[in-house]
C-alpha cells in the first residue's frame, strides 16, 4: 500500500501546513536517545523553546505527544485530588481545561463568558480571590471562537495570592508574543501544529522554579530506576508518561531513563524553532501573520461576509467568519476539500454550523496562499449560490498587496 | 543551527535503525486529521496492525507516544484504584509494569525470577489462582536481560478465571510471532522503534471485545464534546490523553474529536508496517532476524566472549553478552560510539556493568551490518586489551554467511 498524499492548501487553525524544510529534516536517520549528537539536539531544543517563550526558565522542553498531552502533563503534575482550580471558559478549549483538571482530581470552579467574547482580567482576579484556588487554568488563544484572552495581568496577581497560573498557549504560540517571565506565568504550553508550522506530535512547554518546586513535592522516581535516596513520594502523579518531575530528570544532565524520546519529532521541532526564532525572528513572524490575517479579514468583508466575534480580542493568526445564510457549512467544506484540495475548519458546540475558521498560521501566512485561497473560496461560494462582490474584494486586494 | 546527524550503526535493542524508506515518507506534506485521505491512512494502519498481531480484533490502533505511553494507556484504562494486579518480574520492564499499575491505583503482587531467567507459565497461573487479580501484566520480550517469557498458555487460563491478560510486547513485536487471538491475550502493546524499524513516538496496540467491554464501563466523553446521552462515568480514567475509551471513538467511524493525531508518525508507521506485513511477510522477518542473531551470537562465542542468560528463552532479535573482565563497559561503549559511530547498549539495575546488549532488530538484521559491527567491535576489544580469537570468528563467519 503506497501512501497517497495530495497537495492540500490547509488554511485551518491547526493542524496547518508545515514548512517544507521542517518536513525534510524528519527524513533524517535516527540517533540513539543517549547519543551525544542527539542530546545536543535536545539541549538546543530546550534553548530554542526558552527563546520562543522569552523566558529564562531552566525548565523548557517538549512533551512527546499532541498539545493536549502537554496540557495534561502540566495539569496532572500540579493538581492533586481535592485541589481547587479556577477555569474561565469562553470556548471549547475551556471545556478541555475543565476535563483535564477534573480527571486530575481537581475541584473546578468555572466562570463563563459568551463564546466570541473574552474576560476582563479584573473579573478573573476577583473570582480568584473569592475561590482561592491552587491554580487558574486559562486558554490564551481560543481557536473555537478565534478569541485571544489577555493574560498579562493574571500572573502577578495570582503569584501575590499564592496561586499558580497555567496558560494554554497552544494556538497562540508563535502567533502572538508570549513573554512568559514578564507576565509572571508559572506554566505555559505551546503547540507545534499551529503557528510554529511543525507537524503535530510534540509539544513545547515551560515552567518556572516556583512551579517546579511545587510539583517536586510529588516526585517519585520509578521502580527499577530509583536508587537509594531517590524521591518516592506517595503523593505521586497518576501518569508516569506525563509526569513532569520524571521528565525533568530526563531533560537535564541526569538524563535519567524514562520514555524513548521521539527522534524525528525532535528534528522537526529543531528546524521549525530555528526558522522561527533564529531566521525569521519571532516578532517578524507575529507581524507577518497579523498582516495577512488583516488582509484576509478585510477581503472577506469586501466579499460581503460577516466577521464573527469581539474584534478587539481576536487571534491575529486566524479569522472566524459567519457561514452565509442558507449554506450547509460542512457540505461546503467537503466540496472545498474534495474538489479543490483546500481545507478550512468548522467549529464546536454552540459555534457548530455558525462559523468557519480560517487559519493564517506560520508558513501559510503568505500572499501566494491567501490569494490562492480566496480565489477558490469565492468560486465555491458562487457555486453554492452566495451573492458575493468579487470586484470589491479584488480591488481591495490589489491595493492591500501592492 | 543546522542539525548534525552522522551515520550511525545502531545495534542496540531499540531505538534502532529505521528503514530508509520509512524515514523518507516522514518528509511528506501533512494532511488534516479529518481529511479523507488521512483517515484512509488511519484505517489502513488499523488493518496493518491487526495483521501484525494476527488478530481479528476490531480494536487495533496506535497511541501517539512512546511505547510506555501505549502500556500506560492499556494499564490505566483497565486498572482502577484498589484493583489487584499480578506482575511476574524478571527484568527492568517488570519494574515499569509495577510502576504503571501502582500509579493507576492498582494493588500489585509481584513474583520474582532471577534476571536472565523466565517463569514457568504454570507458576504464574498458580499464583493467579491464589491472588485472584483483575489482571496479569507480563513482559514478553524483556530487553534488559534479553529473555522471552512464554505467554501462550496464560491467556486461556486467565480467561477461564475471569482475569485479563495484558502483555508488553514492545521489544518482541515484529521480532517473534505474537498470535494474539490464538493465545487469547486480552490486550497487547507493540513497539515502533524495535523490530518494526520505525522511529520512536507511536505505539501500535490491540485489545479484544472482552477488554473493550470492561473499559467501556469507565467511559466518559469529555466536557464540550459530550452530547446528550453520551457516557459520563464517574469512574473515569485519570488520563484523558491516554484514555482508550476516548481513543476508540477517535479511531472509529465516529471520528470524535480528541487529540490531533500525528500525521508524520502515521506515515512512518504505515510504511514500516507495509514493508513488514505486505512486502517481507512477518514470518520471513522473524526468520531473518533469528538467523542473524544466531550468527552474531556464535561469532561472539568464537571470539571468546560469554553469552548471558538462559539460552532456551532468549529473545531472537538481540544478544546479551557478558562484558569481558577488566573492561569498563560504559567507557567501551563511548569509544565505540564516539570514535566509530557504532552504538550498543548497557543494561539496568543488577545487570548494569555486567552485560552489553546488542540488537539485531528489523532492518539492521543484514549480513552487511553484522560484519561491519563485528569488525569494529573486535578492533575496539583489542584496543581495550581483551584477548580475542579473530581467526576462529572469521572462519566461522565465512562458513555461516556462505
Amino acid at each position: 500500500m503506497t501512501l497517497k498524499i495530495n497537495d492540500r492548501l490547509i488554511m485551518t487553525p491547526g493542524p496547518t501546513m508545515v514548512d517544507p524544510r521542517v518536513s525534510q529534516v524528519a527524513s533524517n536517520k535516527i540517533l540513539g536517545q543517549f547519543d551525544p549528537e542527539f542530546t545536543k539536539i535536545m539541549n538546543e531544543n530546550m534553548e530554542l523553546i526558552r527563546k520562543s517563550f522569552q523566558t529564562k526558565n531552566q525548565w523548557a522542553f517538549p512533551i512527546d505527544g499532541s498539545s493536549r498531552a502537554g496540557i495534561e502533563a502540566v495539569v496532572s503534575s500540579l493538581i492533586k485530588p481535592g485541589d481547587k482550580v479556577l477555569v474561565p471558559r469562553f470556548g471549547r478549549f475551556g471545556d478541555l481545561a475543565i476535563e483535564l483538571a477534573t480527571r486530575a482530581g481537581g475541584k473546578v470552579t468555572v466562570m463563563d463568558a459568551e463564546w466570541g467574547q473574552v474576560f476582563d482580567q479584573a473579573d478573573i482576579i476577583a473570582k480568584m480571590h473569592e475561590v482561592k484556588p491552587k491554580a487558574i487554568l486559562v486558554v490564551h488563544g481560543e481557536t473555537s471562537t478565534g478569541r485571544l484572552q489577555p493574560v498579562d495581568q493574571l500572573g502577578h496577581a495570582a503569584k501575590e495570592a499564592g496561586v499558580f497560573t497555567v496558560v494554554d498557549c497552544v494556538a497562540s504560540y508563535m502567533g502572538v508574543s508570549i513573554p512568559v517571565d514578564e507576565w509572571e506565568l508559572d506554566a505555559v504550553i505551546g503547540g507545534a501544529q499551529k503557528s510554529l508550522s511543525a507537524p503535530a506530535g510534540i509539544t513545547p512547554l515551560t515552567f518556572n522554579d516556583r512551579f517546579a518546586e511545587e510539583i517536586l513535592k510529588r516526585k517519585r522516581v520509578e521502580e527499577g530506576v530509583a536508587n537509594d535516596g531517590s524521591a518516592r513520594s506517595d503523593d505521586y502523579v497518576f501518569s508516569n508518561y506525563l509526569d513532569l518531575t520524571q521528565l525533568m530528570d530526563y531533560w537535564s544532565p541526569a538524563r535519567l531513563n524514562h520514555h524513548t524520546e521521539s527522534t524525528i519529532m525532535n528534528y522537526a521541532l529543531h528546524e521549525a524553532l530555528s526558522i522561527a526564532v533564529n531566521e525569521e525572528g519571532i516578532q517578524n513572524r507575529f507581524a507577518n501573520q497579523f498582516k495577512h490575517q488583516h488582509i484576509l479579514k478585510e477581503a472577506l468583508r469586501k466579499l460581503g461576509l460577516t466577521i464573527f466575534g469581539d474584534e478587539e480580542h481576536e487571534m491575529p493568526n486566524m479569522v472566524a467568519v459567519e457561514i452565509p445564510t442558507g449554506v450547509d457549512g460542512d457540505k461546503f467544506r467537503a466540496t472545498l476539500l474534495d474538489e479543490y484540495g483546500v481545507e478550512i475548519s468548522s467549529s464546536f458546540g454552540p459555534m457548530q454550523g455558525k462559523i468557519w475558521r480560517i487559519g493564517l498560521m506560520g508558513y501559510v501566512a503568505q500572499k501566494y496562499y491567501v490569494l490562492r485561497f480566496l480565489s477558490i473560496f469565492t468560486h465555491v461560494l458562487k457555486e453554492y449560490g452566495v451573492a458575493v462582490d468579487e470586484t470589491a474584494m479584488n480591488e481591495y486586494l490589489t491595493e492591500a498587496y501592492k
